[in-house]
């Protein structure tokens, strides 16, 4: 078979594949955001009308992928396999949530990266020609972020301004071979990126070694400058990881200025919701993309866009531990098909 | 593209992809087991020479990639990709595993199902021209997990006569491009099977219904009878679960008995070990993989195999919130490639 990859971490698809649905599902406090006009639904019951924190993040889960599906005017039958994945432990809230989808699947754990990794992955099936329709899916919730990785909440423990707010949200894409006005021409695989940093509560910090090295190899290997793009956007660098990326990015060369964007930036307003750093989580990254990113590129507003999640590779017990919090960071080139043009 | 793909399910690869270099690394126990002579390292020390289990098991999966990718005569910079996963919360075994080896990664989450997630992922990777060398790596251990699901182990807890016994091992593999002895031609993906069960001390009787579910639509989907293979292979059911599945199996109509193999049953003495109803962890499958199976195949005495690793997909978090334990296996048919034969 041809060969599909170019440079040293990246792939360029021959033939695009397409997006042919998406959707986002976010709570409450996300509806209240900049944002919260776009999403497909915000859901005022941050239990979702479960029991359980867990069960509300699976419902959401599910709700979203079911979304997207239906907006790509097909049936769960249709989608020949999923990629999946969340922050918790064994990844149960994927587990749960696209049980009743009743298809085949990959767990995936990328922390906040995950929709990176999905989307990468589901295009790379596409176009490997592994399936029609294939389904990338993630999604964090704030309660179980933190029941998961810090104080119980009740104890009401002081937020530094280097953290960031868990989004309470989900996004999907089926991603397929018939033509659509958003495709995908390439993805960027990220490496493992350590500094060092073991600051749990400045994850921004932590992950902006990582996003740098992708972003940087991607503009190597596609031999591309950051103009090249109407946007690049990470997931979660927050104001803190934001400003360290664009540092590192200089110290290469790159000026990335104005071209960049953040999802955990844009989700929450600084002045009144208090999220401090921004918003993060595996959720954040993937509800923006459908509700805000995606849509742009539909319309043609946006041409040529590097989405790049980022994630940080940590646990309570890596964390109590002593361990450094390394990052990872997977890069996928979003492109408004033009049609005219062909 | 051309279609790959085969059935409902099925993958069935056009030209096959090799396995260029495997290796396992396990424990004491596992080394005093009865396929202790044929791992290339057994580690007396259960930690590894480091402070912390979780470190441990980093260590031997950093290890046990490592080689692999020399016994394949490769360096590290020649692996274009890793898939890795393992069943610590946000799969830190594998971050700090493998960070040192510097390669793109994609992080995966399969539980025990995690060996047959990856190995079918870098296989479709190579198959699809998306790289030369993809390395396949997941691993599991002893102590990482009864910390991560049960009690602690000082409080010395009773294992009922249905629970199985975590292997501290790991297993990897590259695939290739490169004509081998032992070559990948298939793939059926895993759906999740949900039965209700609610028993994290019986995960075979959780898991079977997967094997099931997943071999059953292999045989359906290229059209085979379980005696087309040397063996059928799962990865953790033991004992318990292996009964329910071959009376699940009959009920379809299929008679799998000697043909059906169980790498947890294999890889301990069920005499004098006292571990109950076999092993379990993604090193189980990958290590028995590496050590017992490959080199079957690779000398001729066995043909065809189906490998079909099963992972039971929950968490304490799951478990004490009262939800079911459903389960997910991944099978890869391994083939002995007869070079005189073409």
């Amino acid at each position: 078979m041809e060969k599909q990859f170019l440079g040293k971490q990246s792939i360029s698809f021959k033939e695009p594949v397409y997006i042919q649905g998406f959707a986002s599902v976010v709570g409450k406090k996300e509806g209240e955001g900049p944002l919260g006009g776009y999403f497909d639904r915000v859901e005022e019951d941050d239990k979702f009308g479960k029991k359980t924190w867990e069960e509300a993040e699976s419902a959401m889960q599910k709700e979203t992928a079911g979304r997207a599906i239906e907006k790509a005017g097909l049936k769960p039958e249709n989608v020949r396999m999923i990629f999946a994945g969340d922050l918790l432990a064994q990844s149960i809230a994927s587990s749960f949530g696209i049980e009743e989808l009743d298809r085949p699947l990959y767990g995936l754990f990328g922390a906040c990266s995950t929709m990176g990794e999905a989307l990468s992955l589901a295009s790379m099936m596409v176009a490997g020609g592994y399936g029609e329709q294939v389904l990338a899916v993630t999604s964090s919730h704030f309660a179980t972020a933190e029941k998961e990785f810090r104080f119980p909440m009740g104890y009401g423990n002081q937020r530094p301004l280097s953290a960031s707010w868990t989004v309470t949200g989900s996004g999907a894409c089926v991603v397929g071979t018939k033509k659509q006005k958003i495709k995908i021409t390439g993805v960027t695989t990220g490496k493992i990126t350590d500094y060092g940093l073991k600051d749990s509560q400045n994850m921004g910090a932590c992950m902006a070694p990582a996003a740098c090295s992708t972003i940087f190899q991607h503009l190597l290997d596609f031999g591309r400058k950051p103009q090249d793009y109407d946007k690049i956007i990470t997931g979660d660098l927050g104001y803190v990881g934001q400003q360290i990326l664009l540092d590192m990015m200089e110290q290469q060369g790159y000026e990335l200025g104005e071209v960049h964007g953040d999802c955990g930036i844009w989700i929450y307003d600084r002045e009144t919701q208090d999220t401090h750093s921004g918003g993060s989580g595996c959720g954040c990254s993937a509800s923006v993309l459908t509700a805000y990113i995606l849509p742009k590129i539909a319309s043609g507003e946006w041409k040529r866009i590097l989405f790049v999640p980022t994630g940080a590779l940590m646990s309570k017990v890596s964390f109590y531990e002593g361990s450094s919090v390394p990052g990872i960071a997977q890069a996928v080139v979003l492109e408004y098909e033009d049609e005219e043009k062909k």
